[in-house]
């Protein structure tokens, strides 16, 4: 591996996480609660580490398939482990396993989170840690953008990446100005909901904290009761919106500056993801309408859980525990089935379940017409055999990491549920599961192995697998690969 | 779909099964206990029916891969319909969905039960019970051995087809060999299993049952309290080996028949499933040793409950209920994973786990080495990406149907546990699930929709999707397809 470039690379991440990390010092500045120091000190460590990193020089200009991925995966790591330091300094959290969790939950926007009280909190980290939710949620749209297609590992991406960008100039021109305009996009999304959040009555401070975590898809909250807490119905139905909104593919969006309405509206991820959640919107106020007594209570609730969940946010305004089995039951696939590829979202992504949905269809056919080459398409687009195999090989890597963590959970003496639930919340960054993993996602009863088993779930589902994965595998450590 | 030869072919089954019926039959008059009069009519309505069908004078020979499909499918449905007659009859049932119920447990080697006292049954109807586990034992050997391979579908099983029979001859002939050996093996491996029950103390009617429930890996006992109830150590020993031989691909007996012992231990699958039962009654035995406060006691129970749910039998002697969340989530597991395939065992069948794996192995050397052509191999033989992507698929389907199942069993107010659980252990053919469906596979508190949804999930996970899928595909009962 070449470990010159790759830490010269991570002490750049590291130098702009210093400078980012200048906002949440001024806002702790601002409203005061003396966390501006926790902030100093670790604006301190990551200028120097940064800057220490970005001394080494690299002989080898190389740089491979695996030190893309290795690359990827300790960028998370190293961001989290750093982007923890302030609330470790801060001394609210009990330890350094627990800032380090709270961290990874910031920057894999899944939003569990293992404090008790929140709202004792200075303004200054509460800032950043939803801060780091929007950062996070930024990173991964880049990451998918640039690393993976050319990759050609999450061959899933590829799909749309060719349509993607409104130039069409050469590969890296063209990713770069894509990812301009992806960011544009973000921002611009991002302030017009603080903007509306404060005039549906939120505190500018709420505004904005709300809004990193909803454009982020990560869920951190001000409140101990999340959204639930304001009782205010205009901020849900507008928060409901846009965290529908950052649960589509952004490359969409680039259909709509560029006036291709039709092939927004007809994209089929898009229209699954829609149906979805319609569907589970209504079979859930039907099914909890007995609870609430009321439609309207109903529907406010269904709606926004489902659509919380749907897009792996993880803000919550009902306790899900008490809801009958077949609310929970629902919930629990879109944990899995998660948002559209190519959002701030996770989940397994609703085009690879609509692929496998239709390379199953593809199986059938060949049953009646065995001599059949029908491929299986989406919008039109034809994918390749080994594309399927991939994908289905990810449901599989999903199921198999899904199943070790929830075992390493219950270690702990956790009950089937709570382990099972939490597992998936993080492999998917959604944030709260259900039992022990209540509805606010509060993970503070687990113990400091389980944190560990979980962390590891939210990098590796918010990466995707492949470059976290990738870190276990001897192979990757080796200084000089013989043959590649 | 060439419907006069198929249902000549079921009319032929329907009298086989009419002869079966005389053993039970026999039973009833040895024992007493009134229930001759309803196997005397329902072997009148079967033989009747049967020579009725039989009748049919086919026009078109031409029997395609969809009509082999379909046959087994509605093979296994009448023979389960006609097989509850008994029930229904016997007057021990509450209603025809209940004794349908129960019969499809039987056949597809189940084992839940909607009765809540077994034990007031009459020696006749609960001998056809298990003979029908034993029925369905060797009717799924015989179908994947015959139908699935040559129909080039479950190309899994080819995996050791060529290396199947003794005989090196055409491939008609050696499948009619080898199912006759098989069908030898089989009977005579039940008989060994009743004489040793017997001779470890269990009366002969209760020898004959049970050797009958584990043959099938059925589950099936006179007890109310399963195997638990005999409280007889040397039995439950006997029971736990004879569990394990028949969850064993019984290809590989072949093996020993032949004299080929190392090809029998080298067999990747059998290493599989030796090491994971090994290694499951390793951690639950430490996990339970509180409960059980003695060490040999928590590992007879583990081992038999490991077993029972390994081999997909489904035998109980504890309340796994009770037991901590890591014993239950490696029993969840081992109810996913399942047996060999090519056993009376149900589940995934770990061939297919070991193929994922190593093909996700695969993927990550292609990241090192972008230019590898290193393909997925088994027991060393190559696997095509053909077959990796169809196990991959069968993996998907697996869980898609395991959703829809939980998502209907909960529509009555079933909590999420039970609901899960029991479709898994339907669709696994294990029994037994946790929560409301108990330790002892009781479902008698399932409402009529549920049972007819467990009902297709046990059907449809013994013949391994496809074929009963295939029913549901309205190109199917095209009558004169245009195309094949």
């Amino acid at each position: 591996m070449n470990y010159a470039l790759i830490f010269k690379l991570i002490g750049n991440l590291l130098r702009i996480q210093a400078a980012l990390m200048l906002f949440p010092l001024a806002v702790s500045f601002i409203y005061g609660g003396g966390d501006h120091l926790p902030f100093l000190w670790s604006i301190l460590i990551l200028a120097l580490t940064g800057t220490f990193l970005t001394l080494l020089k690299p002989v080898n200009k190389n740089f491979r398939t695996k030190d893309a991925f290795a690359t990827a995966g300790l960028a998370w790591i190293f961001m989290s482990l750093f982007g923890a330091l302030p609330f470790y300094f801060s001394g609210y959290f009990n330890s350094f396993i627990d800032s380090a969790f709270e961290s990874i939950s910031a920057f894999t926007t899944t939003g569990t989170t293992i404090l008790t009280d929140i709202e004792v909190l200075p303004h200054g980290i509460l800032f950043w840690r939803s801060f780091s939710h929007w950062i996070g949620g930024i990173g991964v749209l880049v990451f998918m953008l640039a690393v993976m297609p050319s990759m050609n590992a999450s061959s899933i991406n590829l799909l749309r990446a060719e349509s993607t960008g409104p130039l069409p100039d050469k590969i890296v021109p063209k990713i770069r100005e894509t990812a301009k305009i992806m960011c544009i996009i973000y921002l611009v999304t991002t302030v017009v909901l603080g903007v509306l959040l404060y005039f549906a009555g939120l505190p500018v401070y709420d505004a904005v904290i709300n809004s990193f975590s909803t454009a982020g898809t990560g869920g951190f909250s001000r409140m101990n009761g999340s959204i639930a807490a304001y009782n205010n119905v205009a901020a849900e139905i507008i928060i409901i919106i846009f965290m529908f909104l950052f649960g589509i593919s952004f490359s969409l969006y680039f259909f709509l500056l560029g006036r291709k309405f039709l092939k927004f509206f007809k994209d089929a991820e898009l229209k699954l993801y829609t149906g979805l959640v319609v569907a589970a919107i209504v079979i859930i106020t039907i099914n909890i309408y007995g609870i609430y007594g009321n439609f309207a209570e109903a529907l406010r609730r269904s709606s926004f859980q489902v659509v919380s969940i749907a897009s792996t946010t993880g803000f919550s305004n009902a306790d899900v525990g008490l809801w009958p089995g077949l609310s929970q039951i629902i919930l629990a696939l879109l944990m899995f089935t998660g948002s559209c590829a190519g959002s701030t979202g996770g989940g397994i992504k609703l085009i690879r379940i609509l692929l496998l949905i239709k390379a199953t269809r593809i199986e059938f056919i060949r049953i009646f017409h065995p001599g059949s080459v029908k491929a299986v398409s989406i919008n039109n687009k034809t994918v390749g055999q080994d594309i399927v195999s991939k994908t289905a090989l990810f449901f599989f890597i999903y199921f198999v990491i899904l199943f070790w963590a929830a075992v390493f959970i219950t270690i702990e003496g956790k009950d089937m549920v709570s382990s099972v639930t939490a597992a998936l919340s993080s492999l998917s960054n959604v944030g709260p599961g259900l039992g022990t993993a209540g509805s606010n996602g509060n993970y503070s009863s687990f113990s400091a192995l389980s944190k560990i088993v979980l962390s590891f779930c939210m990098i590796a589902g918010r990466l995707e697998f492949l470059p976290v994965l990738v870190l276990f595998s001897p192979a990757v450590w080796k200084k000089i690969p013989r043959k590649s």
